[in-house]
């Protein structure tokens, strides 16, 4: 059958994994009976573990489920460390739940895919080698790919049900409370591992800063945490810093983020107290500077900035153009070194920010939200996912969650390279089309059809050429040509799921 | 059948009830499968209901547990306000599951047990007319009197199951963001009402200070919240502090102050990095300011001061005494104003505080306590819930939870006017003798047998006669003469749980 974006979703799958197909990016009305941990009562003097060996042999059996968190980024070094003792010892059937996957973890992970180790994976994305042998058909059962807004939803729900949770901190005390702030290795916000903290039975803090008891602000508590081992480094802590810290000098990036602060300033949310979210990346830190002089020279103040927070949030924060700063993750030093010096800069978890089934995420109060894209279709569609190629090398990250702002725009180059952007059709779909707004490119914008309020306001403005999404399509074809179609095997490697936990695409077998 | 502090229970209470008899203060090995709220997701803009009335009847049905907390003190005006609209419209049955109940709930709780609007109450404590009604039989079922830490591990475990929490906070926003700290009626850290803000399937915030979106720090947070409710003032402030904010200067409270700041420094726990929880009234800030002196006079300082935070204990965080304040709630203006000026003053829910069923409370980490008691018999046992009428008034607090601190103080004058303090056997036991390690009174000290260790320390210090606590009921029998028995009917009207959720003890109807 076909669901609601026009995929065709295996009888098979739907029958064995029960997935319901996608309907609505309007979420509603869902009634959660929400899980808990199993708690294990702890009256110790303190938790300490002699050494991580000690801890996973402890806690770790055939086919559990252990999760991670990726705010370290690609400096990670935890997840390197558990998965070495786990594959060495044999473990076999492993479902692994990471909040993300960087580039670091690969190595490792693609060992303990080859030798039956890990059979499972649900993550909000994956890249490089990992994604290439999991698009390639080596992991045993498909990947369930998530937002993290979804899978704040599956661990609230159950259905992800995590039995061990290894949560590298920079610091901790004897008994579990930590922090993201402080340390050798810091990265400001701990809001995904929230999530793992609050609802795993088992919880294993790991540090390299083993602090004097009480520790705080604590973000994790010692009510969660079941063993605190020390190690010698959690992270590097050049690495974990995610892309450019500095804005971009390219000149197309630039005429994007121009325009894309053009669509904002002339849309009907740019006023006292709007919201937005901008992410990260050279490009994206050249929008919030752009938004940052509008904001001066309208004499507009946002309430909130949210999601990653990057420096130059922070120095909106400190300039008084903005009142909050609702951070699930830090994307710089700048910004996780603030957090605990600024009241204002509050750590979110992931439900808090994007979770569709809580009783209020901050997503659905978000104005403007500028999101990335590596293909867009003339439904709007955005691929965030798959490469021209078919190969896996991305994240969902809170793409579908944030999609859902008043104003969403995809900022996105027409063409890279030999590959087109606005397709006829995106390879995978990761965040559907109803909840897309506007493209922005360097040669225009297209505007979803369905916000003709949109078009009446962003018509007519100098410097900011409107398209149709076909036209923009059209062009980029006549610059590249029509790709070669893309051919795929049966099998299927990988599952999206929408935020809300019903069946959105799925990925073949890349046939090579 | 007799439990293991000689307390008769009868076999029809353990029959209906299915409570385990109380076996030790020792608790371990606890495994709870926590449960957790039934989420109904919300994507509303804002969760406003007009008033009081309009939520009251969109969430309360006959029969429903609801929740307050009393972190307002004598100052709440919401429970009131709530309990008046529910007995204005008849509701029937209820059973109602606060932190604790304050005098100025009184009244109105009688006539709603009177009207039959009530029907179960579990509480921390009670007082005054409610406490008098009640032990005359007027509850249709008997209270369930638990700790501060036995209502966390019964909420957790389900054993509480509140319907609807109506948490009144001096501050919050449109989707339910709040904290104790601003607004008109501040009370400091909302430690008890945390647990119901996170396990209540409905959740009512009731604030009359509106602050813009979103309001930070949130320490009741928008995931938790269904509706918010603006009402004309949530409290009087000048009533929430508890008790006095003076030293003492009664000279008996002084000397009995002074004497356990003695023994406290002359315990082995009085050194560098000790831990204490001092509590409050006039005679507990005198102990905390003897302790101050005796810190400075010996250079040691603390690494956390616990529980009920007063202004004196912020004095020694900002002297540097000691390096933390682990704070489930402040019993005056000078703790609660501090609490968000100062990051080493952390906001702790009562599960933190003193649940013994999570991964470690902070009173598993506490050397030094000082607890008060209306009787202390000479097998230790302590009573802070009858009077020596036999009528309830006081409330176990955190008294059984803190008591499992290394060197537990009880603090109290041997005799009250013409009642003794120290008796042969308490009314009624809430904390058990095996907790207590040292009783202070104004002639001189008793130690718990089982502490030999203490026994060596504590005897020949100048001006601290030690006696058996045989001596010590002897010379308050001896003062007074016997008291005559109470006389009690067979009908149960509360039963007193321990922690861990045996059953300690019973309380009859008076007979008059």
């Amino acid at each position: 059958m076909k669901n609601k974006v026009n995929r065709e979703l295996p009888d098979e799958i739907l029958k064995t994994t029960g997935y319901k197909p996608f309907e609505s990016v309007e979420v509603k009305d869902l009634v959660i009976e929400r899980v808990s941990a199993k708690v294990r009562q702890s009256v110790k003097p303190n938790k300490l573990v002699d050494s991580l060996e000690e801890v996973v042999l402890k806690t770790v059996k055939d086919g559990m489920t252990i999760s991670f968190h990726h705010h370290f980024r690609e400096g990670d070094y935890v997840f390197n460390k558990v998965m070495r003792i786990i594959i060495d010892h044999g473990f076999k059937d492993l479902r692994i739940a990471p909040s993300s996957l960087t580039n670091v973890m690969n190595d490792i992970l693609v060992e303990a895919i080859e030798k039956g180790v890990v059979t499972n994976i649900t993550s909000s994305g994956m890249r490089g080698t990992l994604g290439d042998v999991v698009s390639h058909g080596a992991l045993k059962n498909p990947v369930i790919f998530r937002s993290h807004g979804g899978r704040a939803r599956a661990i609230e729900t159950g259905e992800i049900h995590i039995d061990v949770a290894f949560l590298g901190t920079p610091n901790a005390d004897e008994m579990g409370n930590a922090n993201g702030m402080d340390g050798k290795a810091p990265f400001g916000s701990l809001g995904y591992a929230l999530m793992d903290a609050q609802y795993a039975d088992t919880v294993v803090a790991i540090t390299d800063s083993l602090v004097s008891y009480p520790n705080t602000p604590a973000s994790i508590k010692q009510t969660q945490v079941d063993y605190v081992v020390k190690i010698d480094a959690v992270g590097n802590p050049d690495k974990i810093g995610a892309g450019a810290t500095r804005f971009t000098k390219d000149p197309k990036e630039l005429k994007i983020a121009s325009m894309v602060n053009d669509v904002i300033v002339n849309s009907p949310y740019f006023k006292n107290g709007f919201s937005f979210q901008t992410g990260t990346g050279g490009a994206a830190l050249a929008v919030t500077r752009f938004l940052r002089q509008s904001m001066i020279d309208h004499n507009v103040k946002a309430t909130f900035g949210l999601g990653g927070i990057t420096k130059p949030m922070v120095d909106l924060l400190e300039e008084g153009l903005v009142d909050k700063l609702m951070d699930v993750q830090d994307f710089d030093g700048g910004s996780a070194q603030s957090m605990h010096l600024n009241k204002n800069q509050q750590e979110i978890d992931a439900s808090w920010y994007a979770d569709p089934a809580n009783k209020g995420a901050m997503v659905d109060k978000l104005d403007v939200v500028i999101l990335s894209a590596l293909e867009i279709d003339t439904k709007f569609n955005v691929n965030v996912m798959s490469g021209s190629d078919g190969v896996i090398r991305g994240a969902i990250g809170g793409h579908q969650d944030a999609g859902t702002a008043k104003l969403t725009i995809i900022s996105a180059p027409l063409v890279r390279g030999r590959i087109a952007t606005v397709v006829p059709d995106v390879t995978t779909v990761i965040t559907p089309g109803d909840s897309i707004d506007v493209l922005v490119t360097e040669i225009g914008i297209a505007i979803n059809p369905k916000r003709t309020d949109l078009l009446d306001k962003l018509s007519n403005i100098p410097g900011l050429p409107v398209y149709t999404i076909e036209e923009l399509q059209k062009i980029a074809e006549e610059k590249l040509g029509k790709p070669e179609p893309l051919e795929f095997t049966d099998k299927v490697v990988a599952l999206i799921e929408y935020r809300d936990g019903s069946l959105l695409d799925i990925i073949r077998e890349v046939k090579d």
